[in-house]
This record gives structure tokens, sequence and C-alpha cells, in this order.
């Protein structure tokens, strides 16, 4: 369906009808038009931009990405930029901010209502990825001496405006958060009933400055349509809804698979991602891991002699270290991905290298039985080297399961990102280790 | 809070004090209580179960593990049985029923009562993963003739047993979906207006058996707070709500990290995941690529005669192949964490290709720079060697990031989960073109 509206549509840009393309873009969602507009060129956007339906306009400007929004801010005039930025709800209002530069900043802030101005403000100073910089300051506020039906009356009056009616906050004259009602406690309740009789007085919050991931598994844990978030003097400032947690949850999870892939993280979806950017956030890490390993290198300068002696020795390093590799990243995947859904703290150090140590003993056990028979079945009569690279094998099975189990734990202890600890990081470790043992265990058995 | 709670919980059941502990569960959630019960011993759970406040059991039960669930219900009476699955959501009793032993599931059945045994015997039917597998059948559905105030009426009146009462969904006499209405856009109504002017037509649904993952996409994009699901005569026959969508995408990413780590994926959390479970987990792919990596082993016995010639070389190799591996992890990660959020398509072959390979460019002649200077300072006077060194890591480089990022393009293009080609498929393919790679160019360059 999105296909072939935006195949029609992009006809209609063509043929530069934009009567009929105004009447088309009125049957769609907001979200979708921004799909649509992302893609077409920086001109056609702004004219397309300009024939939305008047009440559309801010919502699809929230949906579209933040390079395209930052081109149509500084294409329109001062007064176009006052209906946009004093129709967003504050948070979308001052992520925008975040992104455009600070001239742009100045002339967006200049055209906001004086109202609008303050709490952008406010919601700029909030540290990134904290509560307070994904909270919406749009949510009904209630007094607990209100019966239902004047709840009702309320809720009805304000709706339009706020991101969420569905859950209703109950404050004091200070603003202190006092309790929390749902709309469907009141569909239950009498209309007569007070709400300090119903509402919910055993609160879950969180505060300005708490973590974005802590306030997601909130939401996991408690199955939440939106949160309370609180000052430190437990006043209320905003509430966290549930739309932006989904957001939360998929970003936090991509920048999990970019750290772990040694990459520096990156919001912009791939496809929109400059081919310099892209570069840039990998290098770093590349060039560090490339000298770590360079060090393992230097750990082959020693057994040149074993090598020169027995050749055949050097074809079982890929093995060797790939194997190590793959072990390690095994188990520091599932402890990282355990730490960032809290189930795994790092009390949990001693049980966590316990079971790597028992798996790796079932693991590295099924490995080199199948390794020792295949190298007498390519080698026949050399059962001693069969058994050192098998031996070898298990101990770098073991070494690598044990040290990739503990390692994003230590990170963590040493307030690092555990993600760090991910597959690169461990292979190169694991890399450096397995030769080692692999040259001990040569020397001992095979070197005379 | 939890932590200070649960152990003086604990304490309470160790003193077998039953009367205090069942008035402190009462003032907890039932999140936190399934957390508390699911770390205790298996005798304790049955006799804490049994303590809970009546109209809490159903709900406590829906957050236990399902191994807990499994142990109580072995051990409760037919009557409580009864009373648990008629309480229970359609969905979480099909869950429950998924994951019990045959025997079991039938003396369940045959307590529940013939209404919910019929529906939860259609939920069983539908595939894993699919809409139908976590959708709910307690929703609200109203008639477009109702008016605002009829529907509110008949909201409060069923209110109590729905999951979801925000989003109202409007049927025609075959239960043919027609309508959604947000109980906001009540709210915003006059109590005298008729549904059908107001309700929304141009509907977003899914069919029972669209991927869970796809549900995900459209409540990421469109903001839901609710999803209808029809089946294939568009027939509403149940709703996906948000917090088991937020359920779905960490679970679904939680799977992504398993398989790209080359493990079966599982949804148990790792501390409660038994040794040889883990072990089975890991086997069947370290196998693979251990045997993939013996073959990549067996190119280098082709290259014998270099190394014995010129052993440095051979202290070079964990530096090629492990900045190979990285450079194609990072690039094949990209790739299907954005295929994962539906941001990159099959049809996207060309560009990706395209971009990796400029990407890999700019990278390449950086790290390969750097390369060339360290080799220098090293070896002093060995210019060939640092060139051939350096030149091979520029290749390998270039070819590893361009195959990283096709390789789940075209997984994909042959149905097979992208998420496959991750960091140690890549790594042991590339390690196999890297080695080949140098040794090619040794023999061009340095070999006489």
């Amino acid at each position: 369906m999105d296909i072939r509206n935006s195949t029609d549509l992009n006809q209609l840009v063509k043929e530069k009808n934009f009567k009929t393309l105004k009447h088309e873009l009125a049957k769609l969602r907001e979200a979708d038009i921004a799909s649509f507009m992302d893609d077409l060129s920086t001109e056609n956007v702004v004219i397309v931009f300009r024939s939305l339906p008047k009440d559309m306009g801010a919502q699809v400007f929230s949906y579209l990405s933040s390079d395209m929004q930052e081109h149509i801010v500084k294409s329109i005039t001062d007064q176009e930029i006052a209906s946009i930025i004093n129709e967003l709800f504050i948070d979308d209002a001052a992520d925008l901010l975040e992104e455009l530069p600070a001239s742009v900043v100045k002339r967006v802030l200049k055209n906001a209502s004086p109202e609008a101005r303050t709490l952008i403000n406010q919601f700029l100073q909030y540290p990134p990825d904290s509560a307070g910089s994904i909270m919406t300051a749009e949510f009904v506020d209630l007094k607990k001496t209100m019966t239902v039906r004047q709840a009702f009356d309320r809720i009805r009056k304000t709706a339009l405006d706020k991101e969420t009616v569905y859950t209703c906050y109950v404050i004091d004259a200070n603003r202190r958060l006092e309790g929390v009602i749902s709309v469907k406690r009141l569909f239950l309740a009498d209309d007569d009933t007070v709400l300090s009789d119903i509402m919910e007085t055993n609160i879950i919050s969180a505060t300005t400055t708490d973590d974005q991931e802590w306030v997601a598994q909130l939401f996991a844990k408690y199955d939440l349509l939106s949160l309370p978030v609180v000052d430190h003097e437990n006043r209320l400032v905003g509430i966290v809804t549930v739309d932006d947690v989904v957001e939360v949850i998929r970003q936090e999870a991509t920048e999990d698979f970019q750290k772990m892939a040694a990459m520096a993280p990156s919001e912009k979806p791939y496809l929109k991602t400059g081919v310099f950017s892209l570069a840039k956030n990998r290098i770093l890490w590349l060039m560090v891991l490339m000298i770590s390993a360079m060090l393992t290198g230097g750990v082959l300068t020693k057994y040149e002699q074993a090598f020169v002696a027995l050749p055949v020795l050097v074809t079982f390093i890929p093995m060797l270290t790939d194997t190590g590799g793959n072990a390690g990243s095994q188990s520091s995947t599932l402890v990282i991905r355990g730490m960032a859904l809290s189930e795994i703290t790092t009390r949990d150090f001693f049980p966590v290298l316990w079971k790597e140590f028992r798996v790796s003993l079932i693991v590295g056990a099924a490995l080199s039985a199948v390794n020792f028979l295949r190298l007498v079945l390519m080698y026949p009569g050399e059962y001693l080297m069969a058994l050192t690279v098998s031996l070898a094998l298990y101990a770098t099975v073991v070494m690598a399961k044990t040290i990739g189990g503990v390692l994003p734990l230590i990170a963590k202890f040493f307030n690092t990102d555990p993600a760090i600890m991910a597959s690169p990081v461990i292979t190169t470790i694991v890399d450096a280790c397995s030769l080692i043992i692999y040259f001990k265990i040569v020397e001992v058995m095979l070197m005379p």
C-alpha cells in the first residue's frame, strides 16, 4: 500500500500537480507522509510541506528525519517557524533544537511563544539519554479532592493538547505528585467517588536524571503506558509515554549492536549516513584492535623455531584462534545482553564464572574429540600431534569462555560499558592467549 | 526498594510467618511479587502462591517464569487450576499451555470453562511468533450506530475484563472490522455524536499469521497503543497491546544477539538456563565454524615453503585475519540491524555494495598507512616487506567490508535469516580469503 501510494505521489510532485497532491496527502497518516517526504529532493520537500493541511504540519514535521527538519526550518518564514514550534510537543521541539546549528536555534527560539521558550530551555538542560530528555510536559493533572465526574470534565476539556490522557496525575498545590489514576479506573468508579479514595498512591516514577534504559526496564517490568517524571523535590515535571520507550528500546539495542561490533554508535539509518561518517565511526576501534593484534603476532616470533621445524603447526592456528574467539564471543554476548536486560548484575560474578567454566568443559570436550578424530584421519600415525592440537583446543575453549563470561562484569565493575567486551575485544585477547597456550603445549609435548 | 522488600519477605518465609507475609504481599505490585516468587524454592513457592490475596493470584501467575508456572500447576488442586485458567487473559493462558507437558495441559483444559477452552484451543493453533500468538481476545467492541454516550456506557460496563479500553473497535453484525476509535477521540466529541461520524476508517491492522516483528514495526512507526488483528475474512479476532510489543522487541533483539554470536536462540534468562542447555545451544555452530576454520588452515599448507623461507611472515597472520574479521563484522552488523529495523531491504543491494566499497577504501587506507609506518620502524630497511603486508591489509579490508555488507542481503534473498551472516561466519570466510590474498601478494612481491 505504502509503495503504490508513494509512486503515485512522486508522480504528482513531478507533474507539479500540487492541488491533487494536497488532496491525496490529507488522506494519509502523518507517519506515512513523513516517510514519503524524507525521500524527496530538498527543493521539493519545502513545496510539499507547504501544501500540507494546516493542522497536520507540526505532526508530520515531528516524524521527519533531522536532516529534513533542518532543511525545512532554514527555508521557511519566521511566521511558519512560529506555528510549527508552538504546535510541537515540548520534547519534540527540544529534540529538534538539539540537532540544529546554533544560528538556526536562535531564530527558532525567537519565534516561539514565551511559555514554549521557557519550557524548551528547561528541557534542553536535561542530560542526553535521561528520563528528562525523553519526557513530555503535556499531561493531565488532577486534584485529589475532585470527583470522578469533575475529573472526566477536566480531561475532556484539556485532552486536545495532551500527549496521553489515559493516565492522570494527582498533584498538590506545590505540584508534588500525590497519586496516579488510570482512565480505566475512572471508568470503573461511580461518578461521585472522590479521587483520593481510588487513586494509586504506591507510585512508580523516575527522576529527570534517571537513565532512559532504566526507564525502559520499568515499562517492561510493570507493563506501563506512561511514567511520571519528578524533579529532586518530588515535583511532577513531565511524563514519559510508551511510544517514546519503544523508540528507546530499539535505539539502545541498535547502539549495543554497533558497540559490540567495535563501532562508535550512531542513531542515523545506515542508508542515510554519509561514507565519511561511516568510516569515522569504524576507524578508531579497528586501529586499536589492529595494534593489539600486532602484539599478538609478536607472541609468534618467540616460537619461530617451532614452526620452522614443524611447519604444519602453522596450519592449525586459524582453527585454534577462530574457535577460541567464537567460543568467547558466545559467552560475552550472553552476559552483555543479560546485563542490558538487568537479568545479570556484577553480584553474579561467581555464578557466571562457575557456569561458563562448566559449559566450557562440555563444549571443549565435544570440539576436541571431533578435532582429534579429524587429525588422526588426516595425518595417520601422528597421534602425538593430534593429541597436542586437541589439548590446546580444549584449553583454549575453557580459557575463552571463562574470560568471555567475566570480562563484561569486570568492565561494569570499573564503570565501563560492558558492551565493549564483545566479540572483537574478546577475540583479540583470546587470540594472544590461545597462541601462548598452543605453543607452550607444543614445547612440552613435541619439542625435544 | 525491591531489594529491601525481598530480604524482609524472605525472612518472613523462613520464619513461616505467612500471616504477616500475606499482609505484606498485598501491598506490592503483581510484577514485584512474581520476581520475589521466582527466586523462592519450589516447596515455598506453592505456599506463598496460596497465601496471595484471591484477586491477585491469576495476575501474579501470568508474570511468573514458565518453570515456576509449571511447578505450581502440578502442585495445586483442580479447583485452584480452574480459578487461575478462567481468570487469565486468553493469550497468557495459551502461553502457559505451550510450555506445559501434554499430560498437564489435558488437566488444565479439563478445568477451564467451556468458553475459555474453545478460545484457548483456537489461540494454540496460531503459528509461533505470529500476530495471532501474541494477541488477546479481550477488547471493547462497539457498533457504528452508537452515540458517544452509549459508547461510554458500554466501555464502563465491560472495562473490568478488558486488557485495554483505550482503543475501541467498531464491528458489524458479522464481526467485520469497520472502524477504530480512541477514547481520547470520544472525550473530545459531544455526547450525542454518532460513532460512524468520528471513527477512523483508514485502519492499520494485522492478520493472525503476520510475523510479530512486522507487528512491532507498525507500533514503532505509528506510535500505536494497540492494533486490531483480523482473520482472512477481515473479521476481528483479537488485538495486540503495546506491552506485549515491548516484550517482542526486547525478545527479538535478544534472539538476534544470540544468533549473531553463533548460538541457537533461547528465551530463558541466562542465570536460569542449565549448563547442558547452554552447551547444547552453542556446540553446533562452534563445530561448523571449527571445521570451516580447518579448511582455512588447509590454505596455509600450500604456502609452507614461503613461511619456512621467511618465518616472520607468520607473525603478521593474526593482525591480518583479525582486522579483516573485525572490518567485515562492522559492515555485516550494520546491514543486519538495518534489515531488522526495515531500513534496508534486498533492493538496496547495490547502494550497500557501493557504500561499503567506498568506506573500505577510506578505512583501508588509514589502517595500511599506520601498519606500514609501524613495520618500517620495527624492521628498518625492509621496505618491500612492509609494503607487501600493508598492501595485503588494504586488500583484506576492502574484501572484508564488501563481503560483510552484502552477504546478509544475499542470505535474505535466499530466504535465510540474515543474522546468520554475522561476526563468526564473516570472520571464517574473511580469514580464508585474507590468507589467500596475503600469500598471493607475498608470492608476487617477495618470492624469487
